[in-house]
C-alpha cells in the first residue's frame, strides 16, 4: 500500500479501499490510468471506450473493469476529483428554494474535510497548470457534473428550469472562486470568516444562478 | 530587449516601456525583483522597505527606485499582476447602482485583452502552484486591491458601505471563479458564451456583494 500512497497521494482513501487489488498491481493500474487520461483528454468522455483504454495500456478490457469498474468510475479516477457525481442529485433534491445553500454547504464541506480538501487542491493545481489536466476537468465538469445536476434542477413549483447547464456553469464559477480565494490564495477576509457566514453570503448567488431569473 | 522578453514573458508591454534601462541591466533587475518577492512574501507589503530589498539584492536603494519606481510599483512588478491598482477607483466611481457591471466588464476585458490575458493566466498559475506566489498575491489583494476599492465603495445614496473589505473579497471570489471557468478550464457553457451575456449574468452577483444587503 505504501508505494501507491507515495506515488499517487491525490487518490482519496475512499477510492483506494474498494478495489481489492494485491501488491504488484500498481504498475498495471497506473498504466491503465495514464492511458485513460490520454483518451479522455483527447477524445472526451463520449469518445472514449474501455476497450480503447485497455488497448492503449496493453491489457485486457476485463482488467480495466476489474480495477476501475465502469467508464464513469474510470473517468472519476482519471480526473482524481474527490467528488462522487452520484452524490450530487441528492444535493439538488429537496426544497428548491434552498438548493443554493445546500450546494454551497456541500462544496465548502469538501474543502473543510481534511481527507478531501488536499485532493481538491491537487486537482485545482493540475487543472490550472497543465493543459491536459484542464481538458480532463473541463470534460468532467461539462459532460458529467453539469448534466447530472442540470437534469435535476427544479423551480419552486416543481417545473424544470430553462438553460439548466448555463445555470450550473455559473454556479460552478462562484463555487470555484470562493474555494480559490478562501482555501488556495487564502485572502484573510474570506479565509478567516466563519464557515456559516460564507455560506450565508454566497448561497443567494448560487440560488439565483440555479433557479432565479437570468437575462434572456 | 529580446533577452528580457524571453526570460520574463509575463511582464506586460506597458511595464517594460517606461524604465529606460540599457542592455546588461537585466541581471540586476531580476535580482532586485527576486529579493522583492522574498521580502513581500515573508514580511508583507507593510513590513517591506526598499532599503531592505536593496540590501538583499546587494544594490543601492537608488537603483531599486531607478528600475522600479515606488514601493507600490515594485510590489506590482513582484506580483506581476497586470492591473494598475490606480485604475480601480475609476471603476468604482460613477453610478453605485452599476458598479457591479462596471467591475465585471473591466475584469473580463483584462482577460479578453491579448496583451494582458496571458499574464493574468501566468499569475493564476503561479498563485495556485506555489505557496510563495500565493502569499504574494494574497498580500497584494488584501493590502492593495481590497483597501483601494473598499475605501471608494458607496451606496446609491452616496453613504459608505459597511463591511467594505468583506464585500470586495466576495466580489473577487466571483470574478476569480468566472475567470477560471471561462478562460483557464474553459467549460464550454461559459467559454463560448457571448461576453455581454456573461456580464449580464454575473454583474448582479458582484453588485449585491458590493452594495447590497448581506447577512449580519
Amino acid at each position: 500500500m505504501a508505494d501507491v500512497t507515495t506515488t499517487r497521494p491525490e487518490t482519496p482513501p475512499a477510492a483506494r479501499s474498494r478495489t481489492g487489488r494485491r501488491a504488484g498491481d500498481s504498475g498495471t493500474r497506473d498504466r491503465i490510468l495514464e492511458a485513460a487520461r490520454g483518451r479522455f483528454a483527447d477524445h472526451g468522455f463520449a469518445g472514449t471506450t474501455i476497450r480503447a483504454v485497455a488497448a492503449d495500456a496493453g491489457v485486457d478490457p476485463a482488467l480495466v473493469h476489474h480495477f476501475y469498474g465502469s467508464k464513469d468510475d474510470l473517468f472519476a479516477a482519471a480526473v482524481a476529483l474527490p467528488i462522487d457525481p452520484d452524490l450530487l442529485p441528492a444535493v439538488v433534491a429537496g426544497d428548491p428554494a434552498k438548493v443554493g445553500e445546500r450546494f454551497v454547504r456541500f462544496y465548502l464541506g469538501l474543502w473543510e474535510d481534511p481527507t478531501i480538501g488536499p485532493t481538491l487542491l491537487a486537482v485545482f493545481r493540475s487543472a490550472v497548470s497543465h493543459d491536459r489536466a484542464a481538458a480532463l476537468l473541463r470534460e468532467f465538469v461539462s459532460a458529467r457534473l453539469l448534466q447530472r445536476v442540470a437534469g435535476e434542477l427544479r423551480r419552486a413549483d416543481g417545473s424544470p428550469v430553462d438553460d439548466a447547464e448555463r445555470r450550473v456553469a455559473l454556479a460552478a464559477s462562484q463555487l470555484v472562486g470562493v474555494g480559490l480565494v478562501r482555501y488556495v490564495v487564502g485572502v484573510p477576509q474570506l479565509r478567516d470568516a466563519d464557515l456559516e457566514r460564507v455560506v450565508a453570503d454566497v448561497a443567494p448567488t448560487v440560488q439565483r444562478y440555479l433557479t432565479g431569473d437570468l437575462p434572456a
